[in-house]
């Protein structure tokens, strides 16, 4: 940020009275802009056991398989910003949505919802943002050309539970950066 | 907003190719400045069988008991962000936090993220945020001076859910409007 976006002065970078964090402050309007995680939701949408992906047709990671989910948006709620997803970008409709995971990406600074469902009547087609959709078992899954690493550890985890019981949600925290390894620490 | 943080120029609202909402859009520069919820952590902290509540020094709500909550911020997990923000409001250091509930509040655009957690030795004072903190069992609970919606159901559901086993997360939406009856759709 280089200007406030309240009154167009150029702010400047400094800790606020009281704060322990630099913020960008506008000296000529007196606002604080603060700058917060993004939330992004999505879901694992199933059919026959079978997972719904998605091959994204934008950037980043174009051409690469992902779980529906994209950033929340404003005057909705996580589940309902969950289905809107999956409907934009696979015309799915999802039914019966519950909590799977929180997965927190602090170098991003991006907090990931995913919820877990059913794909209703198994339909599903590419929308905007995908090239082409498609339902997965567990041993089709191309786990080498998955998009991002918050999927990768969301279908491991779903692959891996006891599907005959109610789980509790996952919370993990997954550390990555490009050329690095992946750390996942799961809390539970 | 009104100015563009990037280039100072001046934006206008409009829905941008290939999305279905308005947003402030620079076309000085080309940047579309999105807008999404804020995620809220906090904590539902115990001692023997007593939860901490603080009384609440600044606005909004100043004077009215609360969780231990705050905006999350950049560069932490949602359990560190909760975990801080209970060291900040009331010097108390946070043990074994799971997740407990997820609350949309859609009318505000936020999401509540709430732990629930051990108070180590029992140990709280008031944080600047705070005028004074306190333990109370569920009949001491200053039921009519909570300071928010999403504070009252998180009580609530602590207080009526079985203690014997481990729980799954709840998620509910929070619809609340000054002057209004609170409505609170549950999921699960």
């Amino acid at each position: 940020m280089q200007f406030c976006s309240t009154c167009g002065a150029g702010v400047t970078s400094e800790i606020p009275q009281g704060d322990n964090r630099l913020r960008s402050v506008c000296n000529s309007c007196d606002t604080i802009h603060y700058v917060n995680p993004k939330l992004v939701v999505g879901c694992i949408l199933t059919w026959e056991r079978k997972v719904l992906l998605c091959k994204r047709s934008i950037e980043p990671r174009r051409g690469f398989w992902t779980l529906p989910a994209g950033f929340m948006e404003n005057e909705e709620s996580t589940m309902e910003g969950a289905a809107r997803e999956a409907h934009e970008e696979a015309n799915a409709v999802a039914e019966d949505l519950e909590l799977f995971g929180v997965y927190s990406l602090p170098r991003i600074s991006q907090v990931y919802m995913m919820f877990l469902g059913q794909l209703k009547d198994g339909f599903a087609s590419a929308g905007e943002e995908s090239l082409e959709v498609g339902l997965f078992t567990r041993d089709d899954i191309p786990w080498s050309e998955l998009a991002f690493p918050v999927v990768t550890e969301s279908l491991k985890q779903f692959f891996n539970r006891d599907q005959s019981v109610k789980q509790r949600a996952y919370l993990a925290d997954v550390h990555s950066r490009p050329g690095q390894d992946i750390q996942v620490i799961r809390h539970h």
